[in-house]
């Protein structure tokens, strides 16, 4: 199964570090890559193209025009439309029903204000809480629930960079370029 | 058992967008509070008041200058520390030892760079994954496993917005002031 994160209406400068920060939760959480529409940003594309490198693992940055497109050609090629949104269903009550779909999953997150269409061709509407919080935590909590918190123990291949988990203190090794499991 | 999140280091202006955002999770995701040292940010406590009169429940920001200090207290009170940091144990293998403590919970996230006491004086350094992501994401995902997901229907009393989950589309209903389960 596949997973791809689109943010929508990226504005650039302005949503550099949350779009950043996304970018940075899709890959660490599971996800194969992003799509992104809105303002074409190449700093943000370069910075996490230099992470994915150094961390490992293989990670996709895509820029494209038209979000309604990549909707209705994600929907073409069978795969599974999420929509993250406080207004849709209790992640709680529709997690495990996606879960059972083998399909592609398309994981959307709207920029200020989200076109009518992403609620219409989303194949679920999902809430993680009612509540206002970030785009950022609910793909996290969204991804984790999804892959049943297995994405904790994500193996980065090829990495540059491995952390040794510690008590106290940091511990960063060289990888070693055969594959470091985390 | 109470929860604060306690956010180090602040910049004024420059860390607004993810402050404000790692309030709102904090809030969203069941913590009582937060505390925040690093530059005063009148208006982030102004925002988060508002969204909070708005959305319910009890809510708390308090500035400190001196976060060594908030640990000290914390410690002093039979609180539990938790440091969170991708150098720190995999947040898999420890969460389940932390929620065994009945003691109140301080979850510290750390700003550009986190001084040496704050790993010293930590219960537990805890990694959500030992890749960089965003603090953001590390909280929600903290509190959900602590709290085991029932945050995700935790009631927000005297809201004066509530929102009805949908399939597709937006429903949100005035509060009857009389505390609103979400």
């Amino acid at each position: 199964m596949k997973i791809v994160v689109l943010r929508l209406s990226h504005r650039y400068v302005r949503d550099d570090r949350a779009t950043s920060h996304l970018f940075l939760v899709a890959r660490a959480f599971g996800a194969d890559g992003v799509i992104y529409t809105g303002q074409r940003d190449r700093k943000i594309e370069a910075t996490i193209q230099e992470i994915t490198e150094a961390w490992g693992g293989i990670f996709d940055v895509k820029y494209r025009k038209n979000g309604a497109e990549v909707l209705k050609e994600w929907k073409r090629r069978g795969g599974d439309i999420i929509h993250l949104s406080m207004y849709g269903l209790s992640i709680q009550n529709v997690v495990e029903v996606i879960r059972m779909s083998p399909a592609d999953k398309l994981i959307v997150v709207g920029g200020a204000k989200v076109p009518k269409y992403v609620y219409e061709e989303a194949d679920w509407n999902v809430a993680v809480t009612s509540q206002p919080h970030s785009e950022i935590s609910a793909v996290s909590i969204f991804l984790h629930e999804l892959l049943e918190g297995r994405e904790l123990s994500k193996s980065f291949k090829n990495a540059e960079l491995v952390i040794v988990p510690q008590v106290r203190g940091k511990k960063i090794v060289r990888g070693s370029g055969r594959g470091c499991g985390l």
